[in-house]
């Protein structure tokens, strides 16, 4: 089966945006719409749940959120004036619904009601414990660890219960919560996954991108930072840090992928840093060619940035079809080898002849790419090379992407040389690790301390990861060991910037 | 209501594309591919008729192809080595599927099956007639007509009686016909929509566009010409030329708009007339700003052909949410204002303090443009320059083109300055008819005998319009004094292209 | 797949059940009220149409009344003061929603539609004439040969189009038409299949049974008579009677089965008809047992008779389940042998080591017999004896009931001892043809002239039935001759029933 | 909205029945199979889960079993050689789906699954409690809480800590629960719901009435007995009777109506009692009449004793609709009055001018009574004389049986003579309590230790009513006192059948 999907399977995924916003009459319209701007962070699911006075009410579908959330009758069914948000990628099967956040629970002091974006890396084993003393778990979501941390926390107050849940998970989380009395948002110690705040008239909103603030109307007020926690309850906020302090490592493939181009992400422009990593390829990896031409959507921003570092002409040499929302699944075994021309066609008028530069976002599979260079080809271009605005992918993600296992990934089993001889290009290169750090307005990667999560290219993750001890554990020496330079030149071995990692682990 | 549909409700909307294939397995999931291709000149419906034997089977559905169309089930109802199918925009309300087309009817010599892109111009006369000598309409589509006339020709083959029923029409049709011993394809005299033939292997293949061959693998072979009717039979194909010669008129707005900028319309790329425009746009009415951006995606092309002549960089300055596929119906009265955003969003960071230039297809309501220069005020721009790739649309179409009533046409009310202020630009300017022609590789428009179908820009209608007579008389005579230029200079008065429209309605 | 539906599978079914009414507001309400008092008579599929001012509207759905027409949107949609409606046995497969009624077109008189209960037997023949002059027909159903007659009519009236149609047709019809001006309710000239007439204030009501008047509170007046043409205009009543006299001829078996025990059918309370076939059972074929017990539902009228005439006591010594209407599809091969008793199930402390003597209404193919057999000795009977409160049915029905072909009809294929031991009973008994007409209230059959159509029974059908010339000429001169006395005495052979049909044909 | 819902809204509903089998394959079809044959102890929805393993899976539906788990995608989706399920009355609105049972829970021990047919008294106090701890509800069913005692209980074995948690409720209880290990069937200390077991082969069933074993085709064993608890654990089955002896209270209305007539419960076949119970009423309240006509389908066996006991010929004077299965929403306001009708039919020409007893099986509200008796006057019945065959249900059941408010119960707010008078009836007549007792096979009520729970006739609750505490408090203490004999002669007051209860309740 081959797809238009908009989540092309040979993308890494998001696994999940999140939405709330408090103090607002309608607040689960405003969510709706918030949640509709994130949707290209997870469309398999959405659900939200809105609190009026003490009561919660929560709808949740399979699906995208247009056509599940925007009829007038969902949106009645959810009064009130606070609600929180989740849309998400991933689950598949029957029964899924009970995955669908946001999770709620009624504890004893009243409703809860969790969204979470990222991945907790210890959920089994505090699972196993819980159930070990009589917890009941709804879903095999890692979120619901969490309700059941604070459901049984011996603290007092649910903000103490919240914060000793939260001092016992690993990994990642951006949060947002509401309770009897307000709302919770708040980003884990490293700030793996991104949050932000902004401000509607009275009302507080928080989302994992400003696009969805735009949407909505709301003012942006500045990102929900690393460890902290903010509570809102009657119009007041409060910022609290339980944390020790932390070096902050966000994950840096926001920039290169997941979050929308027009998204201020920890206080760059997402548009700015992907013309950047175009300009960095062009500098580090030149071509002589006719056109630069986009794989488009996502690598439209750096081949902008290539064409205009370069002199290279930007032209569309590849139409994306309208229609991309939209799954085609093909019938027939007959014609079954089309595939990615479901969703791209060559522009062939214009490529016919002609020498090309592709830009594209990042290799993965590396399915894709085949396939666009082959219908280049078959288009008439004489020579077609590809330029890709991240390092090789290597490592798989435990912070809430949906990464293939490591040996789908051909970054993992292959040298720059034998996928560029895959995907059949007549070159191929990647911007450096140091390069994607400069466009990110870095001088360079601090290694031992690296200012943000890269360890899908580097392996170097910064949290201890309990769950996969022993069953990743020679995977993750071996990644220690090769973090390797991603612009293709070798360089020596250095201390790697998973040290920090070890140190937090004793927090 | 405000959406996310990818037919912005302020663009005109092509009503029908049109896809058959004859000689091959699986036709119908050839056929389905094919539609997918052509998605984009109608999503509110598709059917499939194929023929297996003598037997027809059809599949109807309201909605978009993928996901109607794309199951095995659906498909093997559906086998047969000829087959026709249908996309229509339009139809709304219940029981609409008696109007999807392929239309189908057992005749005496067997099945027949149509689709056809395209107006008949006097249905409603004919309908009349034919009631009355006892034919039974199914539906309310005009199509329906050329069935009727057929079966009740007294002409003794069906080819014959085919022939008859077409002489007895007026206006455009493009056609793809299956009888129980073959496929006929043919396009009106004046060749007014668009029919291009492929080949695949042994198999014919016809299609509105050139991406539906290009998704099937179909080799592009030449256009259906004005006029002519071609046969296919046991794999044989016959051209047949009915009609006395006329000087075609093909519909220039497949350039301006309604086709992808991937295909090749009447021999000419698409992108590269677009682009043209673009460049005519940048001679006409330069401008001094800082970034040239396109409205998405349809604006992309001849932004780009701007920016080229014009040396300014072009840049997205507004990000078109990945999800347009999908309708958003907003819910809640306190978000009803958000409109636009919905599908697009401002690229804040980039466009801040700047002076650009928007460059959109056409401007129809002007309803769009309004909110789209908002936006981009809103998002801090210094200066908002419009430049739109046609001339102004002033008249409705007649010929198969959802155009709103004359009335709500922006150009058809206000001059360009009011247009202007109407839209909030701090310029505006649309490119000339002459200009047009032009970029589609003529030299001027020859005003006495005009090579193109340019009816909703100049009011010359190519063909007598026998079911608006009198409705529209006092209209149209107007229309025959007002073609003004549209680039704003006065022009004199000189004789109007409908003069031949006249001679073609005596034959 | 063994069911529970109620149209069990060894049933005859009837296939259709039409009502109407003019001039009452809602009458769309008060049609659905009355299709589902017919539910009975077919269940497969629903439709109603109704007429406001000029404009005619129809829903049609399949599947039954309930859910499908007691909405308050589908009804809303349904405004006017007159309306008709049908509810139809058999179609099955997709697309079907063609066939069912009312059918409906738009004439030159302005709109007519048509509901139908029986069947035209020359049906082929008419459709293939008017297809060659070029009707094109919408649907497969016989019905639509009607609308195309009337269509096509040279008369100049609707009304002497109307009769110039019905000339020309064979069989069996009670039909229920609007036009543009009123409403016309018609019986074949043998008046096979029923239709009464009722009165609701100022309305006129139509209907296949009284019941459909009780449950819409209509005063029963009378059955519309045999070749009787209603009409209904601006609350006036007309009748015609446009075909020669015949003697009547209406369906026996709806006594027997179709129609409902609280039913008034041509003047008779079908519930005493049935008690009194059960109390001739009993004097034609006694027996000595402990209990008489009907198989529930349709053989509970006879089973009462049979006992009051026996002195026996009636018991329930089979239980019904209350969960009929829903079809109960067997998962799993390790369940299929359960069968009948999804729908029925044993009294066993009551039927444990007891003589029992069971009552139904007819064998079709026999397999239920068999199985209730069966399930009365699992659960202890002594002995188990049957009684058919109709003669065997060795004939298909070619007047609108679903009969089963020839070679599955049980009697058509065993002697009544074969019979017997098929369903493994003690003893088989069969009311006689007399004994049939006596309950019904006459004093014998008169076999040259018989006042019922017992074609099921006796092979003599009343009509030509021309699309089965040919195919069953031998079958029906076999049918001639075999006429044979079901309650198993031989009789001589004497001349059959058939010769009035060959006199009406000639008409 | 009046409906033709076999669940009568006049009728008192059961609210649950369960089904278990352990040690088959396909253990999930033949649990399908015996829900359905439980259909009438609820069916607003169902639920199967099965054990394959350690695995288990379930499929809940709102909605009958036919339909939602007949076909073979879903029972394939249930392997395993255990399953228990549940049908269920009652649960309304949205996102029910979480309290519809088998409830099932990962507890350490393993997967756990319960089917709970009854009520438990104390739920809310006990989930206050729990959730105090830590515990996390998933429904807001009161069966909830059983597994979570179980989840949270200190002692070792799971046999140990389902006890333990049994030992903490109250109310009524007939449970199927699965474990990792086995299968547990078990009744509360009173026996207050039926629960059966029965033998196919080598494996074990249980279910809620005999007629489920004879659909599967299992042998009828034995009832499980009050207080006792089976365990099945690889086809062995072992007994516990954790409990301190009590006299049994089973449910008096399981034989009035709850239960189907071909039933064995606790010993006796439903169908003599619910015959001798008519029996009573002819000796207790005779009458002189033309016909006994039974309220179908209910009062039919009690009609049918009134008969034989009389001598009044039994007739089917009320036709009830084949479809009673389907609700039939009234559509438009013109037609509302129309009521009972839907259902039932008069049969008119065998009621005209007659003197009629008309035999139901109680009345809860009256509304029925009142409707029936009038059409049986609108169809010119002279005289109608009401029996009913239970006492007057005076009060509300808290043991798992949906009882309107006492206000809302007629016999609670009127004496028999003003109840005769709302239906408008010539006489009415109750059987009298130890009539019903007599009928059940009890020589007499003893009313110091009452043979069944009659609370629904006399107050006499058998248990404490813990979350009723306070708010019930004055009327209970009223239904201790006002216990009346229902035959409408005054009786002293004596002690009550409650004090047992407050004995109970210590334990």
């Amino acid at each position: 089966m081959l797809t238009t999907h908009p989540f092309d399977d040979d993308k890494l995924r998001e696994e999940c945006g999140v939405f709330g916003i408090a103090g607002i009459d309608d607040a689960a319209a405003m969510v709706a719409l918030g949640l509709h701007a994130l949707q290209h962070r997870g469309q398999e699911a959405a659900g939200i749940t809105c609190r009026n006075g003490k009561e919660f009410y929560s709808h949740r579908a399979l699906g995208p959120v247009a056509g599940n959330f925007d009829s007038e009758e969902i949106i009645n069914r959810l009064r009130g004036d606070s609600a929180c948000g989740h849309v998400r990628y991933s689950t598949t099967g029957a029964g899924t619904l009970r995955n669908v956040q946001p999770l709620e629970a009624d504890l004893a002091s009243g409703g809860f009601a969790i969204a979470h974006n990222g991945n907790i890396s210890n959920a089994l084993a505090l699972r196993d414990e819980l159930v070990r003393h009589g917890s009941i778990f709804q879903s095999t979501s890692d979120t619901e660890v969490i309700i059941h941390l604070v459901a049984t926390s011996k603290y007092r107050t649910l903000l103490d219960k919240f914060i000793d849940a939260l001092k016992q998970v690993e990994g990642a989380y951006s949060l947002i919560c509401m309770t009897a009395e307000g709302m919770i948002a708040c980003r884990d110690p490293l700030g793996i996954r991104p949050l932000v705040m902004g401000r509607i008239g009275e009302a507080y909103v928080f989302a994992s991108e400003t696009v969805a603030l735009d949407l909505v109307g709301a003012e942006y007020v500045r990102s929900v930072e690393p460890g902290e926690l903010i509570v809102v309850t009657n119009g007041e906020l409060r910022s609290h840090r339980p944390f020790p302090n932390n070096q902050a490592r966000p994950c840096i493939f926001e920039h290169v992928y997941f979050s929308r181009p027009d998204s201020i992400v920890d206080g760059s422009s997402v548009y700015s840093v992907r013309k950047g990593i175009g300009a960095q390829l062009a500098i580090e990896s030149p071509v002589d060619a006719d056109y630069v031409i986009p794989v488009p959507d996502s690598g439209t921003p750096a081949a902008l940035g290539f064409s205009e570092q370069s002199g290279i002409p930007f032209e569309l040499g590849i139409i994306r079809s309208h229609y991309v929302g939209r799954t085609f699944i093909q019938p027939g075994d007959g014609v079954r080898h089309l595939g990615v021309k479901l969703k791209h066609n060559a522009n062939r008028p214009l490529v016919n002849g002609k020498k090309i530069v592709l830009v594209d976002d990042s290799i993965v599979r590396g399915t894709t790419s085949l396939k666009i260079v082959q219908m280049m080809r078959e288009a008439g271009a004489a020579e077609v090379h590809m330029r890709i605005a991240s390092p090789p992918t290597m490592h798989s993600c435990f912070y809430g992407v949906n990464t293939p296992k490591r040996e789908k990934l051909l970054a993992a089993r292959k040298s720059i040389e034998e996928m560029r001889e895959f995907i059949q290009a007549d070159s191929l290169a990647f911007v450096s690790i140091d390069g994607l750090y400069r466009a990110a307005g870095e001088d360079t990667r601090h290694d031992l301390q690296p200012q943000y999560c890269d360890a899908c290219f580097t392996g170097a993750y910064p949290t201890v990861l309990t769950d996969r001890d022993g069953e990743e554990e020679t995977d993750q020496l071996t990644m220690l060991n090769e973090r390797s330079d991603s612009s293709g030149t070798a360089r020596d071995h250095e201390p790697s910037g998973d040290l920090p990692r070890l140190k937090q682990s004793a927090n």
